[in-house]
């Protein structure tokens, strides 16, 4: 078994249905950011140690396989695992059950109070960057609505894991920070 | 308190002046990759020891949400934390100060080798792509020099304290390398 | 000696032979990219404790500023580190010699077992970032066609290194975590 195939070597590939795009289209460019996404996902729960959000996380990660693979298929009907609304009911239940634990959420923090909440702030900007892209071929490419939906809430999700795993929290103050010298 | 606010599932979102835009516009694309920035530098924060340059990076967090903030504002007068020169002659002062503790700076530098230049080293070069970001924007939109100076400026303060908390450094000789094998 | 040199404040900056370009250009772009992914390495290699393998990664980043500087210059001949058909096959060695070592080659795997392996992944999406901005760059002007088969085969060799550094794996199953509920 090869995982080189050299086919990709001149720039071209292969999506899911087996449709050649270039690498730099805007379809491999979105489940590019996803891959980007998941890998940072999974560094960031390294630094995780509470159980329960371990376990969600790594599902959440196995949630961007089918992402990535539904990006990957432009063919009508060919692929099946596609991102439902009880996905989107799901990550919703996660902020709804967190947020109430949480204080001070009607303010900005400056990101990086533990290591974990470090991490997962650097994935939680990832987030976005997927959404981005995602969206960019939406304007181009059909795209589903529930998909763009979920990764738009993920980015909550993350944040809202974040917070929870922060200690000894900066929340800012334009007013006070602007006024102290750099 | 709800943070998923729904309004941004369909791709399109508020800048602080109330202005709709999409996700992806290049103006959404700049203020995100500074958040990635933060965020990246909060992460690298927990690696460095040092106190005075963790009080620094903190402080330097905080600028970027000015940063951020002034880049998510269109109408002109509606934003007062701008960015400011004294702002780049405080990271400057960084530079002047640290630089001459330093020794090799006439030579590329392999990325990693102590946990926090490595990660700063990260840092420095999300920076730098911030900075394209904002130019990027600067070319069809109306964005502060000054803006644009700071986060030029940045990417040095980065590549200094990297360098400074450095060991074991390995300096790229192109001459050499280039005849040893891979 | 001074790093910053002002000269690049309002956005324009200087290829390796002296042409002046945007900071947006699609060239710094393309080695900004590789100067990124040239940091995670250096970061992901604090995580790796096999010598071997880490005494390749720095060869590899070594080769990085070959392909760095090479993306950095337009005039023809003035560049003569440039990479070569048999930087490739050592990186297919790498390959070749690791993957027997490795199980379930044939699947996906949810990325983060080990650290190690965790920020290997990080850097593998950044190459295949790379990659495509490297890309988007040759299909507007001339890039060695080496370089870019190069940078292909790099993600595979992050991949197999990652691989190789697993514990404990999770391999990838559509159909069970799809009807597993997130
Ligand atoms: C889209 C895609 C990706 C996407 C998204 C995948 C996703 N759904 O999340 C991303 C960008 C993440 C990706 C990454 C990689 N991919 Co890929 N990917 C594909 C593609 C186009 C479709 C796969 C898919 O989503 N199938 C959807 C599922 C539902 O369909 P399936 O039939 O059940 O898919 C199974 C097989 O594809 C299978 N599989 C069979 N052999 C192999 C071998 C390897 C190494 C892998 C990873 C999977 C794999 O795994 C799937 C799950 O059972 C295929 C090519 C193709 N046209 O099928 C390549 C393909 C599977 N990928 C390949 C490779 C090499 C990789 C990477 C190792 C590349 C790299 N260096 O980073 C990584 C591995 C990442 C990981 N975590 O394990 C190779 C495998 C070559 C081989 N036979 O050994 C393929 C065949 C492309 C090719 N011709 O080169 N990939
Ligand atoms: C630009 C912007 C960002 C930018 C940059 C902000 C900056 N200056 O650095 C970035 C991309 C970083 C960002 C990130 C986030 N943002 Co924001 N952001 C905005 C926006 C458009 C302007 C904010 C701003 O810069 N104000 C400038 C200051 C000077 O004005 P201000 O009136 O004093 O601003 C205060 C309020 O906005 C306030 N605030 C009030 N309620 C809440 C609630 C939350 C959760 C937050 C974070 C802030 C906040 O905090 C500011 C400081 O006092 C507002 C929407 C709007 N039109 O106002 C959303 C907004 C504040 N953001 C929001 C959210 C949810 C977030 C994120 C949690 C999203 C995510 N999942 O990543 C993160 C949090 C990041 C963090 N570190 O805490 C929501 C808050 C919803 C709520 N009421 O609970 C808003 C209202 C947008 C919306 N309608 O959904 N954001
Ligand atoms: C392309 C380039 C980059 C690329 C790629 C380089 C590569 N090959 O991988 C990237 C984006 C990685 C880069 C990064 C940086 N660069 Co640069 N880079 C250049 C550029 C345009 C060409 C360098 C090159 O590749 N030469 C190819 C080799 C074969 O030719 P050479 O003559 O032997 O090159 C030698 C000199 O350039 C030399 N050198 C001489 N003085 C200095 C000083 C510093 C601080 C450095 C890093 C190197 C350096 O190092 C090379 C190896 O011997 C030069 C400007 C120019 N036109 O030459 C700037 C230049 C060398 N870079 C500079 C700087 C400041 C940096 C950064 C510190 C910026 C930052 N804040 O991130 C980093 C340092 C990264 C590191 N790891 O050490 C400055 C140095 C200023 C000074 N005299 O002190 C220069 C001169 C540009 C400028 N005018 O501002 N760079
Ligand atoms: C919190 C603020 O972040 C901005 N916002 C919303 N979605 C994204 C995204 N994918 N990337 C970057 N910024 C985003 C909007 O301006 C919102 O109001
Ligand atoms: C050190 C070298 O890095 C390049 N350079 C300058 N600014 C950026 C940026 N924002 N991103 C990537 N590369 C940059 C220029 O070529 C400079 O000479
Ligand atoms: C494994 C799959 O990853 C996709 N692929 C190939 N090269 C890249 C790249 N540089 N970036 C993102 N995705 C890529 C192709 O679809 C391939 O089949
Ligand atoms: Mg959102
Ligand atoms: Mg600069
Ligand atoms: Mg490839």
């Amino acid at each position: 078994m090869k995982i080189y195939t050299k086919t990709g070597d001149k720039g071209q590939t292969s999506l899911y249905d087996g449709t050649r795009v270039y690498k730099d289209s805007l379809r491999v460019e979105s489940y590019g950011t996803v891959d980007e996404l998941n890998s940072s996902i999974g560094f960031a729960m390294k630094f995780v140690k509470d159980e329960e959000i371990k376990e969600k996380l790594k599902k959440i990660q196995m949630r961007l396989f089918f992402v990535a693979g539904e990006l990957a298929t432009v063919e009508e009907g060919k692929y099946v695992y596609k991102i439902k609304e009880e996905d989107i009911v799901a990550l919703e239940k996660i902020i709804d059950d967190y947020l109430p634990k949480i204080k001070g959420v009607d303010k900005f923090i400056v990101p990086g109070s533990s290591e974990a909440a470090a991490a997962l702030h650097v994935s939680r900007t990832i987030c976005r960057r997927a959404e981005r892209r995602i969206l960019t071929l939406k304007r181009e490419e059909s795209v589903s609505d529930i998909l763009l939906k979920f990764v738009n809430r993920l980015s909550d999700v993350l944040y809202t894991y974040a917070r929870y795993l922060e200690s000894d929290l900066t929340i800012m103050d334009f007013e006070k920070f602007y006024n102290e010298k750099l």
